[in-house]
């Protein structure tokens, strides 16, 4: 009887947190491993925006029935704010720190975690603010996903990047000087982050000289989906699920 | 009897042309859809090396059953030449025109083609040569996949890009200096085809002052991961599925 010899009780096992990817939107690009995960692990945690259900939420729908303990974590504010606003940063903190805090009580109750994040967890993910809270202090393993902008490629049927073709990922909340130099001698590039700054993005495509080369892609792989030349967009409306892919031109053989 | 009405014989139809991207190498990094395509589209090509079984098909094996086609597609080369070498190109032009007769002969018989990819099919994969070629031809639909890279940089545990972070994606392939340059004032950096690029690449990476930063991926995801910092790397040789990745530092509220 070894155990008999084992006098000291045995430390609680805390459960494990997952980040797990679900990909831009199609509930059938959810990878095997993403289903399994939800499927097995008893709390599921989600950001959401005050009063919504959140994206990935939405897609793992399939797959999470009445018994999962389902975790919210609604963002403190609904309207897009500015992110160099010293307020808006450290009220995020703050939201990160509680969420993180909600989700170890979890974990120290030994019951596995899993963060459902649109798209990639590691690429933009909001998932990388808990994941820098908690991953030294509990098992943390990530489940990668499609990422928004591969949806968006592939929905296109653009090829991105051919050869020797680099690629730039530029977030549209750049200033506008910046979205123009990190255009300036690109190949292949996506923006990210459209919404309000739309109107900025395409001035600075424009003074780059790539306006023909573009196409904007709102809603990729989910219901709405628009597929459009940017120099075709009139206006300047576009919501938080739209990016811009400006495809590379590298060798063709 | 609206049939009688119509004398002319209805043209054949032909199938579809499917890309379809299968992930960084684990099969339960596949996604749902995927699965689905490949379960139900009886000739599955792939490109491999020749006398090799191709990186997809294995990847593919779990849904590939004794009553499918299988089209294999032997790159006409083994050994790994110079890109810019003008009879490599030549010969991989006349490759790929050969290789997209052969799937178009399948899609005339009328039966739909699933050319599965390793990572995502529209990111630096040999499909998008077919792709270009057959796309006006045939209807066509292209799969997104988990790209190598997000495979990479999840089994490491690296959150990429933070903020307004810029993303630059850089071939290997590229000389030093084109590095070097493309390294400069970079914030989040992968660079993929290593292989012979290697000492060169980690060459480039120390001049550009990043080495400290650089992590290095081989086989992510696959039997015989193995995930490094690049400084503590100390041999010249990578395989053709290793990378190197530069997490950003931006914004962390
Ligand atoms: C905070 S980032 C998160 C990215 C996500 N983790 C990923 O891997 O795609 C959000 C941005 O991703 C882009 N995006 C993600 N999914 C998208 C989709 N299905 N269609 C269009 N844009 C998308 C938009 O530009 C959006 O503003
Ligand atoms: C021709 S590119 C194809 C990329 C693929 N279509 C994708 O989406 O990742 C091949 C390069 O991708 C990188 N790569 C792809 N999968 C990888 C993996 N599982 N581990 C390490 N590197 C990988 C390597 O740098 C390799 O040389």
């Amino acid at each position: 009887m070894t155990m008999a010899l084992d006098l000291a009780p045995a430390a609680p096992a805390t459960g494990t947190f997952h980040g797990v990817g679900l990909g831009p939107g199609d509930p059938d690009l959810v990878t095997v491993r993403a289903v399994k995960i939800i499927e097995r692990t008893p709390v599921v945690a989600f950001f959401s925006k005050k009063g919504r259900r959140g994206h990935a939420r939405t897609i793992a729908d399939p797959w999470i029935g009445p018994d999962k303990v389902e975790l919210a974590l609604p963002y403190p504010m609904t309207t897009e704010t500015h992110f160099g606003e010293e307020r808006y940063i450290s009220s995020l903190g703050a939201f990160y720190e509680e969420s993180a805090a909600r989700i170890a009580e979890e974990l120290d109750g030994g019951r596995d975690v899993a963060l459902i994040c649109e798209g990639d967890p590691m690429f933009y993910g909001s998932f990388m603010h808990l994941h820098l809270r908690l991953k030294d202090r509990y098992p943390t393993a990530v489940t990668p996903g499609v990422t928004g902008m591969a949806g968006c490629w592939a929905a296109a049927g653009l090829a991105m990047t051919w050869g020797d073709d680099v690629l730039s990922v530029l977030p549209g909340t750049l200033d506008e000087e910046a979205l123009v130099a990190g255009l300036h001698g690109c190949q292949a590039t996506v923006v990210m982050k459209l919404g309000t700054n739309f109107a900025k993005v395409r001035r600075a495509i424009d003074r780059a000289g790539l306006l023909a080369r573009a196409t904007y892609v709102e809603r990729g792989t989910m219901a709405g989906q628009t597929v459009v030349p940017l120099a075709d967009k009139l206006d300047d409306s576009a919501p938080y699920f739209s990016l811009i892919l400006i495809p590379g031109e590298g060798r063709r053989p």
